[in-house]
């Protein structure tokens, strides 16, 4: 029996590319700060196209600002394997989010190549376009497009805090990547993998190298919109005060008590709460917060993500208040089949493996609308991440690689 | 008898003077953006040098940004008069605050050199630096420095949220205004009378037009630093967390309960508020927000700007939080002569005035620990303040300069 494929996966190549894509972006603190459509953002795609160049892959750009490399296949008519992940990052973001997904697929290529393979199906990885949201909310833009789920037009038009839209980042990224082919929309697809790092402690806690994705759990996600009045800190009394951070406030204390869940399952998260004018001596006028709502059961999510607005209007005093929904994703499951495809070769390689739920969101739930998709997890220490002290091993990442590398061959060649 | 020097004030030439300086960092609806040692600020500055010049006014400055128009007396030896506020304003300020007081008082000055008259004591006009604290916290920093309550090297190290120093800030606006004279930071001073407008109704809602200024209400200023841990908003649970925005929403909660004055004579405002990272899928790591306390009363001030620490530690839950106290300022009096200097020059005038207390902190307020001082308010529309919206009428502006004026005469002919 011959050694198998992902055999040539080089742990050493895949480490040392995590490490000079870390460089781009680098926080003085040890992390990464690589927001969606920057320049260190296109940067890395650069660097991206640049290795998967050196291997004779070809690659292409679309609209939505996704970057791809093609790995040919021996039959041109047959439908793509797809696999990748992103590599934008939050502000102050780790070096593994998003950035492993995208290495490991490119190492499988390394490794199919070297291997002297050409599989009958080529084999696309992706960096997706804006998968954090911490820019531009909310995230996994460039596979929404991708799916047609959302619309290019709609995520065109959001703004970051600067007031920079999507679209002429967009239009600044495309020169940056104008010697990269253009190519349409979207297109068929026989099967999507992602591999990423867990992002919650589980695989290290119970000793498993790699989890075996069952679905992504629901995610709402809202804009709240607090306006009162400015005023002076000293002269204004209380009852002539139409404060909005005090309204803000007391939403906040109300939505915490309503998203109280005592099994510790449900996450209620508001990360952005910004003020204005935000002066010391002055009444704010205004605040804007954010909700980040997600629980696997969509009754849950869609009573509580429901309950929102009410508690917002009930706690606004003096103040007006408008609740924007931004986005809306029900639970899903990955298909059985592909499911099986990850547990086969990780038993065939020998690695240990479990079932596991993602709690936070991928681009792999979007591109799951348009065809046969599946998510490969790898521990990550101590389940800290969208935090520059994120950490994964070495050896974790190779093994996760080449789970990967297997189950894109057997659907690359099926 | 012949007519008062005050009949020399021009309505129409002081009116004029503040929409020319409302041009200089004129905000698109209708307020003023001039931050303390911003270009506009310095802009500002350079427009009331070049308008006192003209007047024959001898400028100056001192090291402490602080910037000074000199009408001169007959007895060189003679201890000034000084008179102004300030030109800086809030991000979203409006045309009246602090441009007022050095508006009047320079139109005090045309009028006494329109009627003929050299009184025996120099009148100094100031615009002191960074009276709002909006940019650099806390603020009235010139007249602190001027008078001794604040070393230069203290303000020096207060940085603005982009990590500006005072000091280099200092630096770039003196090159700026390096035509200006330099002179010895303080010195003895005669008086110090301050026109303001109110910012508050009451003078409004009474139908009176000058407000003898009895005191000013004590006030003391916080900053609260919350330190959480940044984590993932879909992967960590409720009980991994170290958020530090429900922390602070907790404390600021507890804090508005305990604040709660009956009365609603305390003043209580979280005026900033400031969110890291502020990415809507990341619990946020910090929180940075400021508290500003006033009471007329020092006995009540004291009490309760003395539980805030133990009131945020209590609620800091499973994050970190320490309380620094940026400023402490007890109420104060104003000389029972000087007062009555403006009731009497109003009567003489026929303007009808009353007492007030003023809630807002003005410069007055360190000028007072080196000279005898005093502060005259003029309305302000419905109390609209530090927002867009200020406004005050051309009649009152004028009645307002014209009490300053003979004010102004009496203590130079003193």
């Amino acid at each position: 029996m011959s050694a198998p494929i992902s055999s040539y996966v080089s742990q050493e190549r895949l480490w040392h590319r995590h490490e000079q894509l870390a460089l781009i972006g680098a926080t003085a603190t040890g992390g990464v700060n690589r927001q969606a459509l920057s320049p260190e953002d296109v940067a890395a795609c650069l660097q991206l196209v640049e290795w998967g160049q050196a291997l004779g892959m070809q690659a292409s750009r679309d609209a939505a600002g996704n970057v791809f490399l093609t790995l040919p296949g021996s039959d041109a008519d047959a439908a793509p394997v797809l696999t990748g992940s992103h590599l934008d990052s939050q502000p102050t973001g780790g070096k593994y989010d998003g950035v492993y997904g995208v290495l490991a697929a490119l190492e499988a290529c390394e490794a199919i190549r070297a291997a002297g393979l050409t599989p009958r199906r080529r084999i696309e990885v992706v960096a997706w376009m804006n998968e954090e949201g911490s820019r531009f909310a909310p995230g996994m833009m460039g596979s929404a497009v991708f799916a047609g789920v959302r619309r290019l037009a709609d995520i065109e038009a959001v703004q970051d805090a600067q007031g920079v839209r999507v679209g002429s980042a967009l239009r600044e990224a495309a020169e940056a990547l104008s010697a990269i082919p253009l190519r349409p929309l979207g297109r068929d697809v026989f099967g999507y993998v992602e591999a990423h790092i867990e992002q919650g402690p589980l695989l290290e806690r119970l000793g498993k190298t790699i989890g075996v994705v069952t679905g992504i759990q629901g995610k709402r996600t809202f804009q709240v919109q607090v306006q009162g009045e400015a005023a002076h800190a000293g002269t204004s009394t209380r009852a002539e005060r139409r404060d909005a951070l005090m309204a803000a406030v007391a939403m906040v204390g109300a939505l915490n008590v309503r998203m109280h869940d005592e099994l510790d399952v449900l996450k209620f998260t508001i990360g952005r709460f910004s003020v204005v004018p935000n002066a010391p001596s002055v009444v704010p006028s205004g605040v804007m917060f954010s909700i980040d709502l997600r629980h696997p059961e969509s009754a849950v999510l869609l009573e509580l993500g429901d309950a929102i607005e009410a508690i917002c209007k009930a706690n606004a005093g003096p103040c007006d208040v408008s609740v924007k929904e931004l986005s809306k994703a029900m639970s899903l499951e990955f298909p059985a089949d592909m499911r099986k495809r990850i547990r086969d070769s990780s038993n065939a390689l020998g690695i240990s493996h479990m079932d596991i739920l993602s709690t936070a969101g991928h681009d792999a739930r979007y591109v799951h609308e348009v065809c046969p998709s599946a998510m490969v997890f790898i521990p990550c220490h101590k389940g800290i991440t969208h935090n520059e002290e994120e950490s994964i091993t070495a050896q974790d990442a190779a093994a996760g690689a080449k789970v990967l590398t297997e189950v894109l061959v057997g659907l690359a060649l099926s």
